[in-house]
């Protein structure tokens, strides 16, 4: 049995429109052998950011040549250029916008190209809805074998957003943010393991983290080692710091939400 | 590696409750072969225009022979009958409530059927979930070769609902609705282009558009385009004529719902 | 055609963060040719329970070898064993917390073990997401031919949750809970047709079902037959009584959530 083609969607367009159903059968019209993937739909409305630190927590555990479309298009129909990135083992297909921004950086080799070439293109190409007309169909063609030259020429000069990283403010004091709240209401922080290896470090040292109008002081080991109401703090699955609280609602707890900023002093 | 056959799912069930992931299970135990795509299953309860709008944006996408199940069944238990409609180049499978009546008149050739072989039904067939005990198995066997004479016989009288067409009050005016607000407060009109061709023309001629309190005057592009809080029309994806707002947000700054009347007047 | 081996994946995870596609990507990075179908990830947050309901209506329209994940998993890094439950014709991958409670009665033949073989975990195994290290890739490695054997011991002491059965208060007054409030508003209970098996004999005996402030006495055999705000009686296709109204909403008309106590005389 031949291994079939995968195609990973990540959007905003949310499952009760017609949006994703069409880029499905697009794609599927084009290669009915390629394996969709749901990666999300669900990414907030017009939130670069919010997709590219989805896209980035998820891709690598796909097998190579998976195929990743990751469409949160604001600028849907202007000049934002469409791009094909070809990464160490894996392609993104993507708008010109920085939604790639997490990945750029973790690639040994990587390749970006403006998508070109009209004559993978739905035709006529919509001013609204490029997901379906340029970067559904340009994914199961290359889900076919076509190669990414074949698509247009390489770029460099494609859009980086600035991550937000954590600022030292002294020489243990460290001021970061809110990344993401989840569905259980754990707000992931952008304190990863390398920005503050020492709270990472065995045994944990005393620290104090200011967030809101409360100061935690623990780090746990588990969810359901927290007391009831409890917020602490906990090294997420993501490689970030999360604060969290035993069957959740950490955030609505703290009554914080994404971009909330955050204070780490180390004792 | 031999093409698999498609079933694509619409319905109202939502994602929470056991009712899609059965009608898959019942599927794939008559076909694991098959590949199965949700199109969605967050039609609005019960609405059987909103269904058939969906799955008209849809279907025509995807591949020769893909068999499309949409179930939106109000009438479940009744005496509404299960139906098979072979188009020109698609199966659909849905209770006769209408679901299809956008499908209907997109086809050349088209044989709609009542499904009656109880062999190909689960036993016994509930009250309540023809999904998961006719739906859901008649359309696996289908994929399996099943041909629609063996479901029972040719109906002409199946039902058609009137779609909501614009109406003239004037040489240059027409009055619509608001077929949909979809997921970023776009509202999809229900005026097309065969319907106000002059409106799609270029160059774009003066336009009044009513609706609610507000007049709109200019047919923009690309979302990004408009102001911030600019209400503006633009030819939505869907062939339809759009309200949209930059970032989104229109319905809701115009205080409108799906339903809304509005009125046209081309100068 | 080779028949493909299908995982299926039942979650509290929700579908906006970065979980689902991440647990995707684990099976297929491991076994592309897996076929992934997603029973829900809509489940209520941490309730055993409200998995447990879904698992057990669904899993048996899957076919033979079928795998089913089922992770809800509040205790997730705390002591609680992952395990692999091998039934007559499926198989079940889960944290040993009694989400598997339903199923464990349904099979003649039942071996359920300590997932214990590290091997076939992700490495490191994070704190909080043992659906990505430990659950995801264990249903991969079992869908390419891993022997159950293989991962660890045979257990007896699982976890078995008390399933919420109906009381006899008399010779024929039965008290109970609803279980479930569906995405329609059917309140589905626990009285099953084998609880109280008068009830669904022919003829209808005459019953009072006592619900919040609510009498009700009509057992109907379709949500249709229903008149406008009536609350009725129904037989479900999960196999218990439902208390429905035509075109949803019985809970809200109702006032009740799940949990509700009901009570149910039959004269």
């Amino acid at each position: 049995m031949a291994r079939r083609p995968i195609i990973t969607l990540l959007t905003d367009f949310g499952s009760a429109d017609y949006y994703v159903g069409t880029m499905k059968g697009v794609i599927l019209g084009i290669n009915p052998d390629v394996q969709i993937v749901d990666i999300t739909h669900e990414v907030i409305p017009h939130d670069i950011l919010d997709a590219a630190f989805t896209l980035a927590q998820t891709y690598r555990t796909y097998p190579t040549r998976t195929i990743h479309v990751a469409v949160v298009d604001p600028g849907v129909g202007t000049e934002r250029r469409p791009i094909l990135a070809a990464g160490d083992n894996h392609y993104f297909i993507a708008p010109d916008n920085g939604v790639l921004s997490f990945v750029y950086p973790q690639q040994e080799r990587l390749t970006v190209r403006e998508i070109k070439s009209e004559h993978y293109f739905r035709s006529p190409v919509s001013q609204t809805f490029h997901a379906r007309d340029i970067f559904a169909p340009v994914a199961a063609y290359l889900s076919k074998g076509l190669e990414p030259y074949q698509l247009g020429e390489e770029i460099t000069d494609y859009v980086r957003l600035q991550i937000p990283k954590p600022q030292a403010v002294g020489a243990k004091s460290f001021r970061g943010v809110v990344l993401k709240v989840d569905r259980f209401g754990n707000a992931i922080t952008n304190l990863g393991r390398s920005d503050v290896p020492a709270l990472f470090a065995a045994p944990t040292p005393r620290f104090k983290l200011k967030v809101g109008d409360r100061e935690i002081t623990r780090l746990l080991h588990a969810y359901a080692e927290g007391a009831p109401e409890e917020v602490f703090a906990i090294l997420g699955s993501s490689g970030y710091l999360e604060i969290a609280a035993n069957r959740g609602g950490a955030a609505k707890l703290l009554g914080i939400t994404r971009g909330a900023e955050i204070l780490l002093e180390i004792s």
